[in-house]
């Protein structure tokens, strides 16, 4: 079963691609869909929108993770971030794969078992957990990879 | 030329359709896309992308207008506003016709000359400027007529 993890922003979009097979779990890809901060902002939306389904089309995931949105320090930003997810998750809708959506806490429950784990801890787990030689380059793409080890780790029933 | 005026919402958005011939405005249509509380969020996305969609293939706007978002009282549906936005921020930018953004002071100044018109006189001069038989409902059209106007009003060099 393939699971596309999605760390949601306008600037940086994280993604991370894994193959649950059994209780294991293999790396297919993971990165960034990045935006220049130059183009307009519904120029940004839509390289999001179009880059995201090249990246379905290219793996073709079972199912679909990302992170709930909270508000947190820039309002401003917040709202760009949220547009964007609008954006993915119109992708995501018309992908027709089954959705799931958690919070930071469950994310970090599900990777490190407590919800305690500071960034760093966070992506060393992400490391270990999927056998990588180093942790996942950028933030995002480690962010993103950990959302669909939760999954992975959460969802148990799907793709059975 | 033809102005399409959105109001954003997930719940209800308010559109409305208006053409500038030299000085004047004439409606061509408002109403508004509603979507219902009990589908899932994704798919109440979806409905409102493909609606506005049907909704430019049938009036061929020359350009769109919308307001900005602000967070207000309840951060959750204002999230939920954002996301929706960012689809029709998607759907506008497919478009390829100009776009603009107003304040809800820049929308006030616009009809009534001064920021300080409350709702119920910002929607009887929506009627008047427009030749309405009566107040224009729901409110959320009004809105969406009143920003169209902001536009009409403001951009003076479009369409020409």
């Amino acid at each position: 079963m393939i699971i596309f993890g999605i760390d949601p922003g306008f600037a940086i979009t994280g993604y991370g691609v894994i193959e649950k097979i059994g209780n294991k779990y293999k790396v297919l890809e993971y990165g960034a869909i990045t935006t220049e901060a130059k183009l307009d902002f519904n120029t940004r939306l839509s390289i999001i929108y179009k880059e995201i389904n090249e990246k379905f089309e290219e793996f073709k995931p079972d199912c679909v993770a990302m992170e709930e949105l909270f508000f947190c320090k820039n309002i401003t930003t917040g709202i760009n971030v949220a547009q964007a997810r609008g954006v993915m998750l119109l992708a995501i809708t018309q992908l027709g794969k089954p959705f799931f959506e958690y919070t930071p806490l469950q994310v970090k429950q599900a990777i490190t078992g407590f919800g305690k784990a500071d960034k760093k801890q966070m992506q060393k787990m992400v490391q270990v957990l999927l056998n990588l030689d180093s942790i996942p380059k950028p933030d995002d793409a480690a962010d993103a990879l950990a959302i669909a080890l939760c999954c992975g780790n959460t969802e148990r029933n799907i793709g059975r």
